[in-house]
């Protein structure tokens, strides 16, 4: 994507010395566009558990470059098992991270050691690779739905409300829930984006609104408690978010708050799609509300909020009544019932073991 | 109720000038106490515009002692009316206010013009004492439904969630949906209070969290979007809120957000009851979601937040994306459907005709 007229990826191979990892600041996103230099395994680890790089696909990417620079330092077995391992608890929600060392190991598991590191190294860019791929198939595979709405009432805008960021930002390239509205803007369909604030962490207010209009694309922040109110006024005609992890039978992790969406969307009989690519999928979980572990953040999350003041300086500030706590589960889960479909690479299926194993029928 | 030892009401007449209105400045709280002079029409409409002064019943109030400041500047019935007419555009969801003026305005046009000021004074004393005896009225029939809870389960913390700020800072004293809370607290039933943030004014996280925190009752300050996840896991018994308006058939229109806890509420066969003094009834509207008019505020209550930086100084920030624009609808409607029950002066009823007509007999 580009921002600027430069083209970005979320994170990339330093192209100077060809092994040191670039990744744009998302702490620092909207005020600032900057890019940090991950040069050890425990930048890395700290860049994900500090979510100066987020979103379930990108930090599956992430973990992978992040195990390349432990095995620059040692690539013995037993430090690329540590390192693995370490790497696998900075997030405990997103499966793709798990995902992505697993396919890592196996693949490294079987190389010598002094390969190991080059063999990283490529399999960590087929990661990449594949994401951004899979993102824009999904983006294929979104677009019909918003064509079919457009259709029906030509010339009017297509309204789509998201939640959080599942823009490209989130993942290598394209988005998971955006890459099917900029292919549908990109094909001159008129659509607005609701983009919900997504408290505390503001990634709609900040990142998703700063990605749509990067690229162009109409869009209103509103308060996250604004959506079941439009919904009911007929202002929205679906909603896609993107997600953590789907169950094998539809569950949907996604950033907190997803789920009173979901249940808004069903109330006022309105489309709710889920994006992902199959990386998303835990297929040893089957009761998303159950056994998906959500990440407790910390309070200061909701307690302070930090923007940027009149003079262009950023400042943190504190929002909640002096002496009062706060807590801050980051995820929750929406049952497969409220899910209208998801929207993969392969395709899209209903949210349901039957719907998931028919474009996945490898899993059965 | 108190704060720090003093007793205060949300509104009073200055003890020393018997006739300027005095107000706890509600944009200032948690961060200062300052009480405002109102000393004409213009300043309580400013007030209450500027939400200083906020909450359905309170701002009842606070309009009818607008008019007695509007009288003692001219009490002519022209101008009687014009500043009437005046008050009551100043916010539109509210019914209170309406309800208020028109009890004045029934009051006043049968009063000569020289006594009018006097009476004025006396009946909006009377519509403040009575609110506040609603409130406590409210409190009792509240109290059995977290007595109910709290013998299922002896001992154990009965969790309650509550969106926006319906305590006594919104009404004249006690509060509505805190105001059994309070009770519960004060026979020593142990209550904990999930206190929904409530973007994008924050009149959780500033207002319910400085009244709960001042009161000594335990709570915590959540994002709008975690009151569904706590529900799914056990950890909310029942959710109480107030509201702006009620019509006939038992919608309830509240602060933005409030039908989608209800729908959680719902979604996880938990109780979800609404508090009002039967001022908030709208006996002329059937259907919420179609009449009632919901106010829509500017777009910098969305992109931007005020705080306290760490030096203890307030300041505003930008907190959306540079370039994007807000949307803020002030209010929703929660349907019938979804409320367990209200709780009112009179005692607790079903959120139906049948159910308010059980109670106000003669509305029928």
């Amino acid at each position: 994507m580009r921002i600027d007229g430069i083209s970005y990826r979320s994170v990339w191979v330093d192209a100077v010395d060809g092994s040191s990892i670039r990744i744009l600041d998302q702490t620092k996103l909207p005020w600032a566009l900057e890019i940090l230099s991950l040069r050890d395994v425990d930048q890395a680890a700290h860049a994900i558990r500090s979510m100066q790089t987020r979103g379930a696909p990108l930090i599956g990417a992430v973990a992978a470059y992040g195990l390349c620079l432990a095995l620059r330092a040692d690539a013995s077995a037993a430090a690329m098992e540590r390192d693995a391992a370490m790497l696998a608890e900075t997030r405990p929600t997103a499966i793709n991270l798990r995902w992505a060392l697993e396919r890592m190991l196996t693949v490294l598991r079987n190389t010598q050691e002094h390969q190991r590191t080059a063999v990283a190294y490529a399999e960590a860019g087929r990661i990449a690779d594949e994401d951004a791929a899979q993102n824009e198939a999904i983006g294929r595979h979104g677009l019909p739905l918003i064509e079919a709405i457009a259709r029906k009432r030509p010339g009017a805008t297509v309204n789509i409300l998201t939640h959080c960021n599942a823009g490209w930002l989130a993942t290598v390239d394209w988005g998971t829930a955006l890459a099917p509205i900029y292919m549908a803007h990109d094909a001159g369909i008129p659509v607005h984006v609701w983009v919900d604030e997504t408290r505390p962490r503001n990634q709609g207010a900040a990142l998703t609104a700063f990605e749509l209009g990067k690229h162009g694309v109409a869009h209103t922040v509103i308060a996250d408690n604004a959506g079941g109110h439009l919904m009911q006024h007929g202002q929205v005609d679906m909603a896609i978010v993107g997600t953590d992890r789907v169950t094998r039978g539809g569950d949907v992790a996604n950033k907190i708050g997803t789920y009173l969406k979901a249940l808004a969307a069903r109330d006022n009989d309105l489309p709710f799609w889920v994006a992902l690519p199959s990386t998303t999928i835990d297929w040893t979980v089957t009761d998303g509300v159950a056994e998906i572990p959500i990440e407790e953040r910390g309070a200061t999350e909701v307690t302070h909020m930090t923007g940027q003041l009149s003079d262009g300086s950023l400042a943190t500030m504190r929002i909640v009544a002096p002496g009062s706590d706060g807590a801050n589960p980051a995820f929750d889960v929406t049952p497969a019932r409220l899910v209208t479909g998801l929207i993969t690479e392969r395709g899209r299926c209903a949210a349901s073991a039957e719907g998931l194993l028919s474009l996945f029928p490898e899993r059965r």
